[in-house]
């Protein structure tokens, strides 16, 4: 069996020297602290090793993605450090946010300078200017969508219902596009013919959404611990998640209802509140509802993957689309 | 004798629809409206302008460029819009700021959206694959800088003095960098050899801060109405100019100095104050100095030129560089 874990970790050590390499430091000094931050941080690094696995599962050389593996991984890391400072929040995996650390013109900056540096990277992939120009075109429009989709969310989080398909959309927008890129463009990397690289496409669109939605899950059901963070922040910012918006069409008890609707939002919702809210859900069936969603999701993904001939990187990509759905942080 | 003001209204007619044609309305519409504000509104098109004029001046076809002339004033205005956020400014031209009418998160991310934008469009420019590429590692380079750049002056602001050279070379990273992308885009869009599009870049690098730095006089001694913000806001933020920089090394008398730097970095200074400081820095020379400093790289930006073949977009490239020196506004 894939040892899905194993094969991050190795990939993310690969990783770890292109990482810097490609960041060399330069002046201001606290610009460049600011910047590399976050990418030295680690992670599970699940986008890059997607992009090299792409460019391996088609037949291609995975050397050659290596920078495309970096600079899509600048790009996640330039829209956290966007998102913490929206967000206000202050810590990340154990770390002070680059905003709290630095100020909010250099959480911007930061964010700024990786996504320029993310695409300058693209531009000295050692591929053919064709290539470049492809991958250019997909990663371009991630980026379009990921700022589209992260406005969603802040308006959703500000409190507007969304319907189950707009929440789906959202995710599409604010996840599965860069996992997407990621793949497609390893893909491209690697070779692929047009309908491999849309295949592989969709199957990254699919398994992001199954991602974020297990995300919803576990930090409503997860352990706080292990996940580094505390749960229940989606219910006190009244976020539709599929969870919230199935569990608003299901409860039938209107008291059941109206406690449900006085926890949902309610920004300083004490650890008890949440632990209601979270059985009601549980009751109204609305955490398995969205955990057989996300497993919907996941078999679509991989499905999406009989194009690809069989392999290892086919393996860890079937294995990696599981793994979204059985990790526990 | 080349009409600047008015070749420039012709090239922001023509760029108007282009603007538009390339930020095609999608969801959610908070950030559209707030992505499309800038980009509409105008301004001077100095930017664009170049890119065109540089295309032409080496023989190219102007309409191959016209994208590239888009991109770069979409990267302009994202600029502006982060700037804006990161400054606390409620007004530019007249209007209200994008973080004033649509809130922070929505400010960053609609700076984000033009910046992908920007370089989407450039992925589809109609010009051959290793024309792309080229045009995306002057871009992205410049990108990089501008967010050093500003964040020099972010660093220069919150009161730590600078030298003069420390000065210039921040106006380089800040606003040179992206003049002089546009212009070496241009020609390399309209077929120019290496000699020449380095010629070109350093053209709009010099040129760059000559203009930056007489705006920094019009920021002292410039006509509020026409200008359309109130003057000596540099001094309020105690920042370090070349005039202020001349003057803390010319004053002699320590009474003058004394009450020059008690004026300097007062947030609050009254119109009285500016006047004065303004006045002090007059009778040290500090403002002419400045402006021989910036008529001395006027001239080199425009000898730079001679490897142009006469013509009238070197004509125009030539009474741009002598414009920014001559402009009320």
């Amino acid at each position: 069996m894939t040892n899905v874990k194993g094969i991050l970790a190795g990939y993310s050590k690969e990783l770890d020297s292109h990482i810097d390499k490609f960041l060399p430091f330069e002046k201001p000094d606290n610009l460049m602290e600011a910047t590399v931050q976050y990418p030295r941080a680690g992670g599970k690094r699940m986008r890059p090793a997607m992009v090299l696995a792409a460019a391996g599962a088609v037949g291609g050389n995975k050397e050659d993605a290596i920078p495309l593996a970096v600079a899509i991984e600048y790009i996640h890391n330039f829209t956290l450090i966007h998102d913490d400072y929206m967000d206000g929040d202050e810590k990340r995996r154990g770390m002070t946010t680059i905003h709290v650390k630095y100020g909010g013109p250099t959480a911007i900056l930061a964010g700024d300078a990786l996504f320029a540096r993310a695409f300058e990277v693209i531009a000295h992939l050692n591929v053919p200017d064709s290539v470049v120009r492809g991958v250019l075109k997909i990663v371009t429009r991630a980026v379009w969508d990921l700022a589209r989709g992260q406005q969603m969310d802040v308006n959703n989080e500000n409190g507007e219902e969304v319907t189950m398909d707009e929440y789906i959309e959202t995710i599409r927008l604010k996840t599965s596009v860069l996992f997407a890129a990621g793949a497609a463009g390893g893909a491209l990397i690697g070779g692929a013919d047009s309908r491999t690289v849309d295949a592989v496409h969709e199957y990254a669109m699919l398994l992001g959404v199954a991602f974020q939605m297990f995300d919803d899950v576990l930090g409503l059901v997860g352990d706080p611990v292990k996940l580094g963070k505390s749960v229940g922040n989606d219910v006190r910012k009244g976020k539709s998640t599929v969870m919230v918006t199935h569990a608003l069409k299901s409860i039938k008890d209107q008291s059941v209802m109206s406690e449900f609707r006085s926890i949902l939002g309610k920004a300083n919702a004490s650890e008890d509140d949440i632990r209601k809210a979270r059985k009601i859900m549980e009751d109204a069936g609305s955490v398995d509802f969205a955990v057989k969603m996300a497993e919907d999701y996941t078999r679509r993904a991989i499905a999406k993957l009989d194009v690809l001939s069989p392999g290892e990187d086919k393996e860890f990509m079937i294995a990696l689309a599981e793994y979204a759905m059985k990790r526990d942080v």
